[in-house]
């Protein structure tokens, strides 16, 4: 059976292995730096995002574009405001607080962070002046954690809490491509870029090899630290990739448009939502409860240890959560490479469980 | 022309990328995590190594495989001996310093560690006691930066010296394979892994689309240090790729040898080094200067300002030193993807020019 | 009037000023490296400690004692579980994290690290294997933030469970010969230096000019691991004082016990509790809430918010929180320098104010 | 025998002692923050540097001084660049890597940074661009390592070269009272505070219990970075000292002028200059060869191994270097408890040995 493991399992979409396989034939300047690929792709990303004077930049992967995008934000003694399920707190080694910087978690439990919360966390940690670490920023994702999208609302109350404290604004888009195409979404890239310091556009959980292209679009104080530093810290901290044209060459294919069609990045993206709304259908038609408030690409729900155990097995769904009452909160992810019929084949299993 | 800039400017061998293009209807764990291609791939190298019980990792890049290595061993009040041309201090923007630990380099000046200088900088740095940075390892490179192989009894005495001081002992191996294959080479895999307490297989420069094979081999304090902290460190560190069966598809590919062939990773090395010579050969005929001790894919050779400026031109060669006498070194590069043509029609302008 | 900001508003004791002071004609070796104040005094307080083969240092403040501690008890992946409340959290600037390690805080709300949180928090971080920070010690101490005083059923509660799960027991005793001389406290300095693997005894808080006695007692891989990086991390960290043995002569002078009477470290921290405690009596007789569970020489108490002004204007005492019906938890601190006569005098304004 | 180690021998000078002991009745707000010892002193070193907007702050040591003065002045990808000597490298255990900051030496042997050196380091390490630490910002000590005095065109050179490069200035003045007070010093305090981002005034060396004087006085960019920067750097950093009023009561003594006469700071250095230099005469009269340039209160001479020995036993000096020939450089340091007649029977030995 289909894996629903998580939207890393698979190589790449076959149009984005042909863009890698086309550059076998050529020559290029390492380390991104000026290759036609990577120029033309920066060149896709800003207009996407409305946003001509963006600094574009390839790297390897999401932690190193959190780790390098935050350090360059954060001076030595500050740190950023986060919801507690955080990806830099729950997924990366403390790879930020070995750069020197912290991460400061809210009591938020969905992954969304509210200026409520992160007013709470903000005022404690003023608390005692240059004795505690100083809030200097705030992140967020889109998708979070739990898959749930950001309304424009909600975004930009946390937008403007944060400008109204000085605090530069980092947007991780791991799951950018699942969010913007979900079900209800209201956000654009532009709005995203006309409002944050930096953000990245995920490709490695959308049907790349690896890569994530940062978007540095901000002209605060923050922003410019950033920019200043980008280059420098990319290589220090890992995220440099040698023959760094692969990674424009990718982006290069998902965000070039044929006339009239949508890019293949939102298609990718898109195509793994579709999957995902047909098994939340499906689940909650066969009588099982959704958790949480995914409306993108993984899907979060309800079984008993004995479903668990058998979904597990076949269909690679890893669990997140063991309940009060003993029940388990199981995740399956849809990828660029879930087919319809994949999911149907889930679905009889699991009302075969039922 | 084809351009002799770097071992990086092109994407993968056509075999590797089968073996890649090959992963997109696979569906694997991530993070390098017991998915079958890393699985075999490490069985692979472990029997290249003769080392059946080494420690196997994949990594994406080799400023990732150094820092990783090289801060898992060292402690946080220790710094690793090298020459002063090293990788880590000239090509790194300071990513050892970034984790606390530093380089600590000699004044040898041909790109080989030597146990006379080596013991130069370890009085030194014990000079004041607690007060300076305490060596903890050696870092050599097997190719050097000056494109200079290791023969077996160069590394027996610096490994010799370094075993007489307790240090650890890692050898970056991002030019492995062209070492191993250089006419008079005396080194094997086997021989480096009974050594040291650590090395990498270079994929980046051998045709691969990147990444590195860790090779922890050593059994004693620092290999054992280094064993425990590399599952953490490699994520926090930013080393760790989420389609992690990727490195391990590739590696796959280079180490698998056909019946009474050589592995895919030794041909495409030994390829870029009759490039190589066919380069030296070639350039010497024509009344040029070689220039250091390479032996291996890097050919320096000294030119005029003129020739320099029209060779760069052409042949993307990259400027090295520049001379007290005005004259150049600058290096051609070659790569699994250069012909014997393409050297020859190089060899052709450098005629013109000499 | 007498200020009640804190313990560290006035000078040296007299006694411990003696000492300072006849140092000034002598002439001893530096960086407290075999100087025969330092000398003794680690003498005295290895016996104090039942402990003969303690490695005993002297470090300039609680926060380098703190970092050189954790940090040389800590791989750079791990991090320590402490209570929310913790110093290492609230009072340092994220020192720790800056050596890129973390702490990790349980939801304890008292000061006191329970099995059972620490438990959770524990979990909670094995849960993603190497992608989340490891616990690799427990930080708690004695007295806590809120002044309470462990119990030796409550410690060995702890440290036994800290013992199950490997890893290193740390306490931070910057007011240790309060929390030993409070009433009712069951625990010993033999004790504890028979259980964690390092501590310190606070020397800034209990009437010296400054420093700290810093105990490594444990035998296993962690207090090993210490006592080798000690000597380092304390002049990599900034905590080595060149004049070292003026914190040596300060100690010597603390726990050197003429026949029959107690040290004159205990003796300091036995008036500041007894000041305390005479100060706690007149508030609840003044009919004030007192806040807490404090039996050591700090006193937390509800007053209003015009209350809470006079207060800290006339005696300087700081506040801690703001509770939910508006009423403040402010703190008063008695030392070694505080009398009988100002606790009466701040009772006197504090009847004026109820 | 007066023992000639070092110049942090001893404790402090009388007049310093007695300021500490008065603040023995006092009581004063923690952390140097607004006491009226340190407001004072913050005031007098003001006017003396004619710096009336200069940040005055005061911190435990020389170690963390410079650790927290380079890091913040530089950014996580830049280093300092400082003699080969420099106490940053030969004296502090990597104190600055461990904050990621690096160093960057030139081949200066003797103590002194030249522009034409520092030019190479500049050059060499902006050669492969965001590859390597670029360079940030210059660190000079007056008096150097050796005991050498900058001259005002010497400094002027430096600081002309290191504007022209945009680089920060930080100037360890460990041993400034010494330099300021040296035979034919053409340096002031004002021409310096005119010139670099920061400097600090030793205490430790000049006869105080501890501590430094950080001045931060230039209004460019670094000097702007480190003023935000300080406050938050000194906690984290550990060169916080609680007591921080017994800091400002003693530069409050040390730079209060008596009408009509010198402040005890210069005082001080003065006399332990004419000890020295009493000491360098009669080494010279007793057919010693002196070695280097110190003209300060270090003396460096060569001597033979049974002489070596013999004044290390008598006279506690020190050796710094094993010339070719076997000879010994030892160093004598005279402080402010050095007496004539000290210096007297140092050399009555010395002509024994001769």
């Amino acid at each position: 059976m289909h894996l629903f493991r998580n939207d890393y399992s698979e190589g790449a979409a076959p149009q984005i292995m042909d863009a890698v396989a086309a550059c076998g034939g050529e020559q290029s300047v390492g380390y991104t730096e000026g290759d036609a690929h990577c120029e033309h792709a920066r060149e896709l990303i800003r207009e996407a995002c409305g946003c001509p004077d963006a600094m574009v930049e390839f790297c390897i992967g999401g932690t190193s574009a959190n780790v390098i995008c935050l350090s360059g934000m954060l001076r030595d003694w500050e740190g950023a405001i986060c919801t507690r399920d955080a990806h830099i707190i729950v997924h990366e080694t403390g790879a930020l607080a070995a750069c020197g910087r912290t991460s400061l978690p809210t009591d938020d439990a969905d992954g969304f962070l509210t200026p409520e919360a992160a007013e709470r966390v903000y005022q404690f940690q003023m608390g005692t002046g240059r004795h505690m670490t100083r809030p200097g920023a705030i992140y967020i994702t889109d998708t979070t954690e739990l898959g749930g999208v950001w309304s424009r609302e909600r975004f930009d109350a946390i937008c403007d809490w944060a400008r109204g404290h000085d605090l530069g604004i980092f947007l991780d888009g791991a799951r950018l491509g699942s969010a913007l195409t979900a079900p209800g979404n209201d956000l654009t890239l532009e709005h995203i870029a006309s409002r944050v310091d930096a953000f990245y556009i995920g490709g490695t959980k959308n049907g790349m090899l690896m890569g994530e292209a940062i978007v540095i679009c901000g002209h605060g104080e923050h922003a410019q630290r950033l920019r200043e530093a980008f280059p420098y810290l990319q290589k220090e901290r890992g995220g440099l990739l040698a023959k760094g044209f692969l990674l424009g060459a990718q982006f290069e294919a998902a965000f070039e448009a044929a006339k009239g069609s949508e890019a293949l990045y939102w298609q990718l993206a898109r195509h793994a939502n579709e999957c995902a709304d047909r098994l939340r259908q499906g689940l909650v038609a066969a009588g099982l409860d959704l958790y949480g408030n995914s409306t993108s690409n993984q899907v979060f729900v309800t079984v008993s240890e004995d479903q668990e155990a058998r979904l597990a097995q076949a269909a690679g769904c890893e669990t997140f959560y063991v309940l009060a009452d003993g029940r388990r909160v199981v995740r399956f992810v849809c990828s660029w490479a879930t087919a319809a019929e994949d999911v149907d084949e889930l679905l009889g299993l699991v009302r075969e469980l039922a």
